[in-house]
């Protein structure tokens, strides 16, 4: 069996925002009980990770890590068209996913106790970031 | 078709863990001759790569790495309840892999002559880690 | 239904190399309508990334920052058998993606406008790189 559904998320400036319920519905929604669920982002400047769930700061101190592997406007860039977020945006997603990977486990997404779905938006502004779901299985 | 089994590995402290022997047993197990491997970890401060497997001293200087790129006890994290190496190893799996999808070929991990699949422990202590492969394929 | 093949793409030094046309192509050669494309690379010292596909600078800003959090003969480096590009280059692999899931849509890569797949070679010297295309749908 394949299901493949999109979904889109609105991000108002940069940070992480908890896409793991749409997840998880998209999975109850394909009636596939063992299997893989595949998220894919179509941007080049917002990704996707899994990261702990429960203590914001977390993502907070993974954004400080961030920006210090990746600064903004940093002097050697030569790619600047769209601001000082322009390329470190493009720096945090080689660094983090365009896709995760979950298993699907008796009709649930099989995540850890601990473990939550990001999207995480680099930019600045407020930008409508698409989202594929495929899930493979049985 | 589809294979799904869960296995664990106990870790006795940072460093890296050779997994690669399970993931090829777990794809025997399965049948499949062609298709693909997921391997998920279910944990939010130990995580995967794919890496040399011959000179132990290449594991040794991707530690040296991380550890440079994620310190331990940041002065700027705020999240650090269970100590130096908490946030550090939530940064390290950002900067890694949850998961790995791997080929299989005639029954077999389609890895390279020298790629060993690794579980990345972050933390100091012991733990034990749950994994789940899930196989794919016909 | 799953397809599976196997291709290389022979790089001439240290940089991106666009193999979103191949994947494409292997994408058509299946037939698969819906499902996942899984890219895989043989390698640890070349590796796979989707970024930004319209302006070059991107990719070379991209070196910028590798270089910086990978540095070349990094004096802190144990492994150096095969010369400076060569612990570097596991590292990049560590920091990068040994494979991708992209979406299969209407027979199509699900790729955003500005999303292109491009092999990353670490090395100077000259190699020919073997990817593995398994295609999983309907």
């Amino acid at each position: 069996m394949v299901y493949q559904s999109t979904f889109t998320c609105n991000t108002r400036g940069r940070g992480t925002y908890n896409i793991s319920a749409q997840v998880e519905q998209h999975i109850h929604n394909s009636g596939i009980r063992t299997g893989i669920c595949s998220v894919f982002i179509h941007h080049t400047s917002a990704s996707l990770i899994i990261t702990e769930n429960a203590d914001p700061s977390v993502r907070r101190d993974l954004e400080t890590i961030l920006h210090r592997l990746a600064p903004d406007g940093d002097p050697a860039y030569e790619h600047d068209y769209e601001g000082d977020d322009d390329m470190s945006g493009h720096v945090r997603c080689m660094l983090t996913h365009d896709s995760l990977s979950i298993p699907v486990t008796q009709g649930a997404s099989g995540l850890g106790t601990w473990q939550g779905i990001f999207l995480y938006e680099h930019r600045f502004g407020h930008f409508s970031r698409r989202l594929t779901v495929t899930i493979l299985g049985e």
